[in-house]
């Protein structure tokens, strides 16, 4: 769980006594490529940190359609983080696109974190400013970028992602059909 | 600034003298209707909390329209947060809707509530996760919910919006033509 101890370590302060507890309250997992991690009409009771692999979020739209919102790649958190905070059941499916390597934080080591840790409560504030960020980016761009912008700010996002994800996902992500998607890419690049 | 102190309280234990040096911190704002009271282009040194009044949060798409993305009413906080906590140049407009009356809250109190106050980084998480929450919802429901049910729910988040806003900026928010809208109102509702 070294990954997860640095990504902590560049947010706070932290304790190796501290780290100890935490740690011994996560699990390592093994998941096989398109397994479902976390699957809607349920409460979230963890937060996943990815150690390898890549992951997606996925909802079924209103037309019965798979809609690609989100992507997580290594040293990042994923979950259905509002579910999770609220105790609400989930919308989302999130799924594996690669063979994954996971650290699952379950709700009792986030809490133990939040009262107990020297800066827990400041982890958890720059962790949710962190994803409020991304996500205040991401509808801000649908208004102010290009679908050319946007696709090439994937590839900072995502490094590699043009290439590990299949394209309908990725146009599903930045909202165009994937013929769309072709043309923007045989074009002003 | 009594409501901001109740708005704190619901959230967490407040000191009585943590409130008189964050509040003491803090400025009154009245601010007239149609007033920007953030622009583009400038770094956020504030947040500010609505005492009275309305706030739209609007950005100028790539074609030069107007695009209103979020609204804000009494009792809650609005700023371009991530700018604000990135230090970098903001792409929003804030606009007063109304005559509004604010708090306008410093960089600086925001840092010494950090810093200082007995759970001021819980507060920041709380804050944080709350509109992390709502910037999910918004996205999410842009995949699983209909125009029309997107448009009910604007009145349960901001009580009497379908009143006190133009036509055009609801059209804008739910991402659809005003004729669409006007439409919609005619029909199934």
């Amino acid at each position: 769980m070294q990954n997860l101890k640095m990504a902590i370590q560049q947010m706070i302060r932290l304790q190796e006594k501290d780290w100890n507890h935490f740690s011994s309250l996560c699990e390592l997992r093994t998941v096989k490529k398109g397994t479902f991690i976390s699957v809607p009409e349920r409460v979230p009771q963890e937060v996943f940190f990815i150690q390898e692999g890549k992951v997606r979020t996925m909802v079924i739209d209103l037309q019965g359609n798979e809609q690609t919102i989100h992507f997580a790649i290594e040293n990042q958190f994923i979950a259905d983080y509002s579910a999770f905070m609220q105790r609400t059941v989930s919308h989302y499916y999130l799924q594996a696109l690669t063979d994954l390597n996971v650290v699952l934080i379950p709700r009792n080591a986030i809490e133990w974190g939040y009262e107990q840790m020297v800066d827990g409560q400041k982890l958890g504030r720059l962790i949710a400013e962190f994803y409020f960020t991304y996500h205040d980016n991401r509808i801000l761009n649908m208004y102010v970028k290009s679908a050319v912008e946007r696709y090439n700010e994937m590839g900072q996002l995502f490094p590699g992602i043009h290439q590990w994800v299949p394209q309908k996902m990725i146009a599903s992500y930045l909202g165009i059909t994937p013929v769309h998607l072709s043309r923007l890419k045989k074009t002003d690049r």
